[in-house]
């Protein structure tokens, strides 16, 4: 469907020849100097800059919601996103800060939500069904979750765009995360399911036990993992992502959720992973797991556990750092600067 | 002297508060929320902003240097001033990157500078005594070392200033940090002494072994560190940082190099740590224990090894999205969201 190319090696090995003569001992500038040679590959020039940036926040609902896995009602979901359309929320705070647009998708919130600037309306359905009684949607379902985040994408490249952040809000959605992580990394439920928005030792069992059911009802195999386990904002992420890839454009994953729709994304096109940036580990369990995965070093860790697309908005600074630290340096040559001897 | 004092324990308990009823779970910010707090705390007020930026570079020379510690020749401290100035180093592609200003002060490098704007030129002294060998300086080198990083500091709050930065060059000061970091910390040198600008396996021997003879020597009591086995640049930084203290400016202390001064200036007076904020954890394996003996967390690891204030100025997003997020955000009630139930 989507035809991913791979990073380019000769920006690569351009960005990587360029580390060693700017004017530092080698390798000083530490991960910002790998991560300048990926984000050279990825868009095939070493002056790339990731000036104009969009932060996608997509938001759905979770039957699961129903089994009281979350601290706060399910309504929230939807109150959330009429805070992202006022403003107020982190993510709102976030994207002001790194002077990225911020564009949200109901991509199936159980609510009505009245058009509105910035938001797309692109319900798949109201809310999954109980992925722990049931498939969580219908293959159809799953498609047109896909779709709407892929198509989404589209306009933000149509805008123009030099890098994605893709976060989201969904209340319900670590238990989803949670599920689709076990499912694809073969780890165990109770290692990768956390607390989520809060819950205590007890509320975590109880999450713990339904993903094992959801599991053992569903036994999912690769491909269906978004339809069996998954939620419509999660399938929306995986199809933004795969859309960003093939456009050369870097993805920069944030939170627990976020990374679960990139190990979608990547089960259904291996190719995904060379344009993956993760921005931070979240302080849920399972993210680490879902991580490892991938094969991704995340380049902050502070703790949060918000989504919304919030850890990737504050790794904004970084690709910027390791980009411009690439292209405005001196080198040793040029700056007089003596080489060490050997 | 400098009469420092503490934090406002009424703007930390405003903050607190506040980031319980931010549309977000409690804590979900992670060491953003405790960062906020720290900072209302330290300016006396939660709207307080890191507006107004500076990044002071301190250079000397060392007189350890001529052992070979390095893997870079000695002029290369004059040299890379001259780098700093002409904008071509890492911590200028920072410094535009974070909107801050930069002051580059000699300190005590062994070249003549020419005025430049931009630089301070503070020479204590043409280089060190070789501390293997002999005390580091005199008694008055030392005051005088902190003197003008305290002086230079007045003059930017008298310009105006709501964050500080502090960043150093000096080939052979990472030698000077470990004997400072071993003295204060009591750890022993083999633990707190690293490769510097890329020493090899023998290189880092020697080094260890340099370090163990400065303290057999000395047997550095506690007030007396900086002369002992310090550096121009290092006693600079460490008057910067106490005077930034007494005027309530926070203080983002940079790598290695830059944490020993913090440690030489909480010595001499404690009220100095509670205006720090630790940016980065570097490569060096002494920064670990200087860190803890501070009591601080870093912000960022990124494996990076370079000074000049660089880890410093990658902090300045995160430490500007905590106070956004705390002035910015909802609360439940002003944007109508529902909180957890319990």
């Amino acid at each position: 469907m989507y035809t991913i190319l791979r990073p380019n090696a000769e920006a690569a090995a351009q960005a990587a020849a360029r580390q060693q003569v700017l004017t530092k001992p080698a390798g000083a500038l530490g991960r910002l100097e790998a991560l300048s040679v990926r984000l050279a590959a990825m868009a095939g020039r070493m002056d790339w800059l990731p000036n104009r940036r969009a932060c996608l926040v997509f938001a759905g609902d979770h039957g699961i919601a129903r089994q009281g896995v979350s601290a706060y009602p399910q309504e929230v979901t939807q109150q959330m996103v009429l805070n992202f359309l006022g403003g107020g929320a982190a993510v709102n705070v976030l994207a002001r800060q790194m002077g990225a647009r911020l564009v949200v998708v109901d991509a199936g919130v159980v609510g009505d939500l009245a058009p509105a600037p910035g938001l797309v309306i692109g319900k798949v359905a109201r809310g999954t069904a109980d992925l722990s009684q049931a498939a969580a949607m219908t293959a159809a379902e799953a498609e047109a979750a896909f779709a709407l985040g892929a198509d989404v994408m589209q306009v933000q490249i149509a805008e123009g765009l030099d890098i994605l952040a893709v976060g989201e809000m969904g209340i319900g959605n670590t238990t989803s995360a949670s599920a689709i992580v076990a499912a694809i990394t073969g780890r165990p439920a109770a290692e990768v399911t956390g607390r989520g928005t809060g819950l205590d030792d007890a509320g975590r069992l109880r999450k713990v036990a339904l993903v094992e059911q959801a599991l053992a009802l569903h036994a999912p195999c690769a491909v269906e993992t978004l339809r069996k386990v998954g939620g419509f904002e999660i399938g929306a992420m995986a199809g933004a992502m795969t859309a960003a890839a093939a456009a050369r454009i870097p993805v920069v994953i944030d939170g627990f959720i976020s990374t679960a729709a990139a190990l979608i994304a990547v089960q259904q096109n291996e190719g995904v992973r060379d344009y993956l940036v993760a921005s931070h580990r979240s302080v849920e369990p399972g993210h680490r797991a879902a991580l490892e995965w991938l094969g991704l070093e995340p380049l902050l860790d502070l703790d949060l556990r918000l989504g919304e697309g919030t850890g990737a908005l504050l790794a904004m600074p970084v690709i910027e750092a390791a980009m411009r630290t690439l292209q405005e340096m001196a080198t040793f040559a040029s700056a007089g600067v003596s080489d060490r001897a050997d």
